[in-house]
């Protein structure tokens, strides 16, 4: 990596929520589901009924940027964990993950999202 | 498995547009990358500028059912790979997968998407 990626992790990190804010502990939140490098939980600002953010435990900034496979196999390995209690109470959900420009946190994340808003925001992606 | 699984899977083949249409060559896609067990393509009827859709090339219902890690962990590499191009050209994308009751189709597929009416469906989710 050369000054153009350490100027990158520079700007993710000074907007890095889940690193400053839900790993730290500053920010409690509602655990659903963890595993050794993952975690996830309630969004503290739901946009949906059901809006269950995946993270890893680890800082990781986004899709196109990982030092291993195995952080993004263990993180998607909990986001199906939960899709899957979520679909069993529900029906079903959609996940959803942002990349480049369409994320804003620093810290790549997975939402799991289910109810009448997540309905709206996409019938045709069904 | 037993007989409800069977019938399951019944329903699922009989509306698995990827395997009897894409899969089976009768519908003609454009495709945008592939690997030795899954497939990206332009969507036919893409919702989005960017839509892409990308499926494992052995039938697989949906993230609740899995036959091995080893399938969905190839899909992801591809999807991955697709969503770093999509993002390389347009800035960002996004990756969305649906679960359950939220997945029409009866085979998985994931969706990576970018553009004007993406950018609608879910400013929340940024």
């Amino acid at each position: 990596m050369g000054a153009a990626a350490g100027a990158v992790a520079a700007v993710s990190d000074s907007r890095d929520f889940y690193c400053e804010e839900v790993l730290s502990g500053r920010t409690p939140v509602d655990v659903v589901a963890e595993s050794e490098r993952a975690l996830a939980f309630r969004h503290t600002q739901p946009a949906f009924p059901v809006h269950i953010v995946v993270i890893s435990r680890r800082h990781l900034p986004e899709m196109t940027e990982l030092e291993d496979w195995g952080m993004l196999d263990d993180l998607i390995r909990l986001v199906r964990e939960v899709a899957i209690g979520v679909a069993r109470d529900r029906g079903g959900c959609r996940i959803v993950v942002n990349v480049g420009s369409y994320q804003r946190s620093g810290h790549l994340h997975w939402h799991v999202i289910a109810g009448e808003k997540g309905e709206e925001i996409g019938p045709s992606l069904r």
